[in-house]
């Protein structure tokens, strides 16, 4: 897959995506507007919406429809957008922008951007549990809620947080930053992908290999952003452009150096193409995005160092 | 069932559901303990009880077993202890104290009282579709995750708090002060009931007087509760024994007035008592908790009227 070929992908999945968030968030309306509003303002435009294509892709490879993918690609983009606005309030990071724009809290307040928050993550286990998957085995429904209710749970998501939260602004090792991003991050990729493989019916050592590749992508996946944020950083002044009211944070570039991050980087991605390996051309889009994910840090990182110089 | 009675059996009922409660959250451990500590702050030693003991108690009424009807009053409860700890937070109420204690905010901070909350949501939706719920049909339990994830969410819980934050400081009319009590109190408690009678296997008929009671039900408790509120701060001064960080809320007193809110009190009961007619005496325990979560208020009203006359 070459990366035009890539980006295409990549948007038209988004496409899809988009379409689906926007049909699901049709069903309320009423009294409620304000609460819904600050909904959509976390979920659209959205970023890459990473993880409910993940979903969308590890799924199609082992042979799933999309129809039947796209509760759960939703629920994982519903918690996650849910992830951001709460991570974003001030008793948290403390983030005035988001991909440039005000955060949740700084346009409709922060009780607000709480409820909003408290309603995404509602809503995504109320999308999964009603007549958008009655197409599918009611086991493996239940199932699949267990899984993304531990990925986002005190065992993932919840969990992560509230390790990074206590490590705020204390030397910590590399353990902890990799504890941390295991759950933080790290989990709810892991279910992505795995959701949709086990929606597809792939086989135990198939999903052996997935859940492989899906953790070593969770680790990159956050590295990565650890180094842009950093080079961002670098490049624009201490928060400048981050947006971020500063707090010392756990990351991998701070405890390792830029230099040794981009080479775990690096090796996690030879990592995550050894477990696609089986997969043959199937897995041309899994290994795509993984090597993309990977190269925007390692090439924006060659990029900095040049700007730098000059 | 006398009063005596009716304590003995609430007692029993809430001894088991912290059994529970404590069962539950003993699978968790390991580096996540500040999380988990502010959880179980938020969960022990917890208030009355009232929903999960409504869905143990509609249940067996209908002749379900409390192993059956556990994992589901526990997530009923693990959903009642994040709105709290959500709702006490500055951006909400702004509560201090909670039952004469400290909320959660004050004791572990806002960001890990954020994330207790939402590790409690998240938490029951795991509950409730893992191994403990694999004796009763998966299409049930979806059925009653889609329920209870409705009552929690934008059309229920949420909502009703997103209103209520609108209306704080404004007036509001009686329309809106019902809207809020329907969705913030009503919703919950309506799904604790209705899911107890469903894993029971009530009938459409009996599910449907169920439901009328828990709307009545879950509207004078909220009723009550401000009755409670208005009458301790009458006594103990402004904000005094509430720990409430002034603000003025949409409350039933403050909209009709004290008297009017007690007769609306009764009104209730006798609702209440209509739709279980038909139960006979197996309806006694529910019989027992309507009168008594409605005469708390009005019997301290009538105190209260003494004691500001005395």
């Amino acid at each position: 897959m070459t990366q035009s070929e890539l980006a295409d992908y990549l948007q038209a999945q988004r496409t899809a995506i988009d379409r689906a968030l926007e049909q699901f968030l049709k069903v309320y309306g009423g009294q409620t507007q304000a609460v819904l509003k600050a909904m959509r303002y976390g979920l659209f435009p959205g970023g890459k919406r990473i993880r409910p294509i993940l979903t969308l892709t590890a799924g199609e490879m082992f042979g799933a429809k999309q129809k039947e993918l796209m509760p759960f690609a939703c629920a994982v983009e519903l918690i996650h957008a849910y992830s951001i606005i709460h991570d974003d309030l001030p008793a948290m990071d403390n983030d005035d922008l988001r991909r440039g724009e005000p955060t949740a809290h700084k346009v409709f307040g922060e009780g607000m951007a709480l409820l909003a928050g408290d309603g995404l993550l509602t809503e995504a286990f109320h999308l999964i549990s009603g007549p958008e998957v009655r197409r599918l085995p009611a086991e493996l429904v239940l199932r699949l809620i267990h899984e993304l209710s531990h990925a986002a749970g005190v065992a993932g998501l919840v969990g992560g947080q509230a390790v990074d939260l206590e490590s705020e602004n204390k030397d910590v090792d590399l353990a902890t930053v990799e504890y941390i991003h295991v759950r933080k991050t790290g989990a709810l990729i892991l279910a992505a992908l795995r959701i949709g493989a086990e929606i597809a019916g792939a086989k135990t050592g198939e999903l052996r290999r997935l859940s492989k590749f899906g953790e070593y992508l969770g680790l990159a996946f956050q590295i990565a952003d650890d180094v842009l944020d950093n080079i961002g950083e670098t490049i624009a002044g201490e928060g400048g452009e981050s947006g971020r009211n500063e707090l010392k944070k756990a990351t991998y570039p701070s405890v390792v150096g830029i230099v040794q991050a981009t080479e775990r980087l690096q090796e996690l991605l030879k990592l995550c193409d050894r477990e696609l390996v089986s997969f043959g051309e199937s897995a041309a889009p899994l290994r795509a995005i993984a090597k993309h994910v990977i190269a925007r840090a390692v090439q924006d990182k060659g990029r900095a160092a040049e700007e730098s110089i000059s």
